[in-house]
């Protein structure tokens, strides 16, 4: 396969550091092997993992304050495509990019796929955008696109979403992730129910338009571009609906989208239990979406979650398969940097939560020794399994260390000079 | 019918009152006629209200830190239902009482029955209590009650709650509030899920013993006892339960029971409109379950509530019943004096929201004048309905003015020689 | 004077209103007599109250998401102070106008001078920005600006500072306010007292170029645009920079900037005890800094504020007048209508705060009856000062009722055709 | 030194586990040497490591709804000091103990100072108690103690405070910590300033006593017991208040004591920016002041104040000696074993600081690399220095596995035979 990073320069920086790992793993193993563990169960086990990355995420974000784009910065969706590919080179453990439409509309789809599939990419879930006016656009979202109380407006937004069912469908993807910022600013301005009465009827026409081998994910999200009321403000309202609509509806869970002190992890055991979880929009956050880097605030909270999927992995087996993907705004690193690292960081977790003696948890659990289980989850948590993950990445051809072989290959320092800013961009948008 | 207040009290006090209220109340018929509403309307609208009272409310509460008691406390139930009777008497908004088992168990129902029929009175839900240990009970609810692990435990707690409905109906009552605190203080001292199906198969032989013209209420709360994961914790996990339980499982809501944040109007829009709104524990709070006097910390939400109420009546009709309940805990207050006040502050949101013109508001929603929608609700909010509460009063018997009234009374006084205080008495309990 | 709106219409607009206004007046007038209340002296009162007029707040907000302009939006300062004298003229709240550089900085401040006194208008505080790059700016703001790393950095934001002074100084200001978005994304980005440290260098240069009649205002805000760090987050960072910088030095409280669940008006009494309140950005929130119309989502917490400022009257007499201003973002509405109904929902809390009877309220506090403090304040909040507004108004030469008289004068249409919006423009900025 | 568990047992349970924790250290050495890092110098700051035990922690606790007693609980404080002297015996972590007066009010205090000093116990800082009404006390505090109305009250709770200086003083302790739980519950029932000047006016009564060597530590919380405001609610007003008092006043942070989605660590900056931090009160929490087990919610947050603590000790060096103690309620574990698995917690983050390179950490900061700065920290976090606490502890003739070692001896089951409950007890009280 061709490789947007010369395969050369990736393996002369494993070189480099092969041996120091070498011996990281070897200690990690001796450490793992006295606990009963076997490390290199652990390490095909990383090698299994992958987590999306959506197109959006490889441009410098902004708040609704300024954007400080960075150099470099992709102008299009191939030039988006291509960073991806540089990520997955790195990794190991980003095989499919999650597009968002119109931004990622393309004249030529024949050549997206072929590009990603040269450099091992594939398209997962696509996103259709209703929070924003597009030049041209008939009717405005100002007030509501799937929820609008004008029909004409509800009706464009059915059809954008219809629109990337197809695209989407081009390039093989497999699912449509909804998010709408519809609401209300001011108490009085939607009658509550109305609006979620619309929102139903509109997701039942985009669900009819629907292919077989596809699902559809409702995303909550507490509040934000909507100020006083979110139509689909919760786990609950997001629930009710994925029901109403039937099984292809699922439940999407992201981590920045829930009133403080939320117990996500709860949530997510929730919508395993009813049959509902489909998804993860992975980031952190301190105050609200701040759609930081994955585990950069909380990486307990990170595990936990992960805690609760092995649980559902053990009870449901095969039949769960939640997609994954990182939803994050890059306002002050690389965004490859960024998008690498926080791959990374949910392996991490993936592969902590494998590490929790799930025999010993349930017998401490059932005989109320509080104390031990919890620290059960402790230890799995606060094991380092750098090396175990970096040996994944060596094993699959990617960088042992992802940042410094990057930064080596002078890759955005290129596309500084080959992507001149176009005039008066303003960036790729924030989701 | 005897009253606990001499009738002749009343009397004398409402005289001395009555010519400056019919002055008020003729002058805000004025301002109100000016805009085509009619005040005898609404004071006839005023005149139906009614919120249960809740035993434990009239004794002092307290705090895990301490509790200050008062003087002149309830010892017993029927002390409770005395002070009860004061406070319809003077307010004639609390025509019934919600009683807690075992606390409020008595050897006597006949004459419980005869008291408060005598005075005007009937009994509401009844509560179950599984978070606290009785004397000579046999199991520990320290790790849970319905979502124990263990069979004995749980099985105690669904007898409890089964007995629950046999005092009940002996008293009058029609439904069951079940609150748990069940929950974790560590993550992995429960398998969340786990924790979850077992409060289902409890609840569902809760359910089946439930008589045909009874309701069950589930009553979510985020956190307290439980600090780390609750296993009712939110609407969500609420409404789910209520769905796989049957048609008469409905969630109540409490209003001190959300993450900050929360927008409660709309959690009751989505109940209501999912056909799962079960009733109301009425209370205000700043931080968390604070249990404060009703509309003292953010009055215009529990107008928005009831504006939403309005919504579902005018959707519904008459197939709405919703439960109405008081639950607070009064610390530093005469606990008769803050039930009447809050009593009728949750009554004034009842009519303030009578005053929305549903109409003009969803005119304004359909063109998206968003502002003038906003003041219609204002409007209705900020009109005084003093006068209309008052004269409610003064035409169905009570008090004009009720705390007023009260101390003249002296009825704490009488009560503190009549109540000497128990040896070692910690209280009515909290919920 | 000139005035942007005829004069006749607006007289024409009262005419029809003044009738049903005195009667509403007269009614009103009677209920405050009876509670030994002058309605005249609350009306006096109600025509001394100004806010500020935020000139970036006549522009349409919007969100990172996206923003969704408005009809004949304002495209320069000039346009700007027009709209701010339609709103001035409609409620004579708003004599004054805070303008933000550069946005606002005009190759013409004498014909803004003479613009503004021949409609009534002076101009408040100025507002500098460091929150974005401007084209041709020589250092980024990428990475904080008073606190900046980078020396040049820190030097440019403070000569921007300083010439926001001297801006401010042409036009008559009497106040710099300095809000920094600065903070860090990710724990280990700042060493966070080193961040304080250069923010204080910095102020400290800003604060010797005040002229001696000059206040600077330091505002802080918990989050946004940075989101793990803010460097100025909260009261007590304010507090003590004022103290550190000297007695010019004071904080400004915006409404919308603090932590949930937080106690807004302790935090005007603490530094009013302290000697450092400045003054206030009015708005409301639900979430976090969402800068909705004031009054809007918590009405009685804006009460609450002003109460607290009638106890500062009280105690320290005319040595006390903080600054007022409104800073709202207007996503949804005509930002003239919100502005004018926000200064008039400031001002009805102004108003309702002068119907407490501090002595009464003292006595209770005293004697710890709790009930009938706590309800000397709902009665004051909860009388509906309409009446005097609206006489406060018609008395002053305004509108009785703003919004109606806007809409019949066809201001924003006529607009709409003068103004066609900018090619490209992205709006006015938000803070 | 004699000993509460048998010296014997605790070597027969570290032979058992020596071999396996060489390997381990040895394993983590040669990473850490890869690294640059010197394990040997990490165990022996290990070693120095110290935390306060509080006495009220050694019996379980409880919430206003119930508590769960455990078995074999401290009665006295003789008791409490035996539980301390087991938990500093297995962890050599613990070397002191804070009393809370009056619980901890003996007969005997030469009796208390040798036991203590028998078994390597000192005393910490002393609290006092003005948030409960004690039996046979004059004036109650349910309306507040420092900061009451009435005078006689304040002089009760000023008195209370001069007590617990001079009890301390005998025992050897060096410091008073304050906190007070006096707040409203409803808007009006304090004059917010009156307050403060009045616990300001309290305050100097007590400083005014302190002996030339102690502190005076200020404990703020946002709220509970008060609902509506606490009168030292927040940093800001510690602080303030500090330097109001003089040099002897300092801040103390409890973890738990703040608003959702506040920066402890930022708050633990300034503080020692402007020399006022004063200690810590460790704990963790997910949604008001839950006083779990240090670490078990949050450890990344635990180990960004430590790394806060390690910048200042660079910056101030010796002069910087803040007092640390656990500060937990203990409801549903062994509260020995959690007591002594938090000093474990609070020490591990105090030794993952330690591997922080903060020379390369601050060069990132300067480049504004703000991955790398990020990632420097979560490196050392990830560490997992479990061997190496634990080494400390063998070296120091603690235990290895001190739970482990603690449930071989049998203590708990000795003492549920060698005390009974007394009737009645409603246990020892939480902070």
């Amino acid at each position: 396969m061709d490789k947007v990073i010369d395969h050369g320069q990736v393996a002369e920086h494993n070189a480099k550091l092969q041996q120091n790992l070498d011996a990281d793993y070897a200690a990690l193993g001796s450490i793992l092997a006295r606990r009963g563990q076997d490390i290199e169960q652990l390490t095909a086990k990383a090698q299994t993992f992958a987590v999306a990355l959506p197109s959006w995420g490889v441009g410098t974000g902004g708040t609704r304050f300024a954007r400080f784009p960075g150099k470099g910065e992709p102008r299009d969706v191939m030039e988006k495509l291509e960073d991806c590919a540089v990520i997955h080179q790195l990794t190991q453990a980003t095989p499919t990019v999650s597009l968002h439409f119109p931004w990622d509309k393309s004249s030529d789809p024949a050549a997206m796929r072929e590009f990603a599939s040269k450099h091992g990419l594939g398209f997962d879930t696509v996103n259709s955008n209703t929070f924003q006016d597009q030049a041209n656009q008939e009717q405005t979202y100002k007030f509501g696109s799937l929820t609008a109380n004008a029909k004409a407006v509800r009706e464009q937004a059915v059809a954008h979403n219809i629109e990337c069912i197809e695209l989407g469908r081009a390039l093989g993807s497999k699912g449509l992730t909804v998010w709408v910022g519809d609401g209300a600013n001011f108490p009085g301005q939607h009658n509550l129910r109305g609006a979620l009465e619309r929102y139903l009827d509109s997701m039942r026409d985009i669900y009819k338009a629907l292919p077989a081998d596809w699902l559809m994910y409702i995303e909550h999200k507490l509040f934000e571009p909507a100020f006083y009321a979110t139509t689909i403000a919760d786990w609950g309202t997001s629930y009710a609906c994925a029901n109403e609509l039937g099984p292809k509806a699922k439940c999407l869970v992201d981590l920045g989208h829930h009133a403080p002190n939320t117990n996500i992890e709860m949530i997510v055991a929730r919508l395993a239990q009813f049959g509902k979880l489909g998804g993860f929009h992975f980031n952190d956050s301190k105050y609200g979406d701040d759609d930081l880097d994955s585990g950069s605030i909380n990486p307990f909270q990170l595990f936990l979650i992960f805690n609760e999927l092995a649980d559902v992995a053990q009870r449901d087996g095969d039949a769960f398969k939640p997609s994954y993907m990182l939803d994050q705004s890059h306002n002050v690193t690389d965004p490859i940097e960024s998008l690498m690292s926080s791959a990374i960081e949910v392996q991490r977790s993936f592969v902590q939560s494998a590490l929790v003696d799930r025999k010993a948890l349930s017998a401490y659990q059932e005989n109320n020794d509080v104390l031990l289980a919890a620290q059960t989850l402790k230890q799995a948590f606060r094991t380092d399994v750098s090396p175990i993950l970096a040996m994944a990445r060596a094993r699959s051809g990617a960088a042992i260390d992802p940042v410094a072989c990057y930064r080596a290959t002078g890759y955005r320092e290129k596309q500084a000079t080959l992507r001149p800013p176009k005039a008066g961009a303003s960036g790729s948008g924030i989701v």
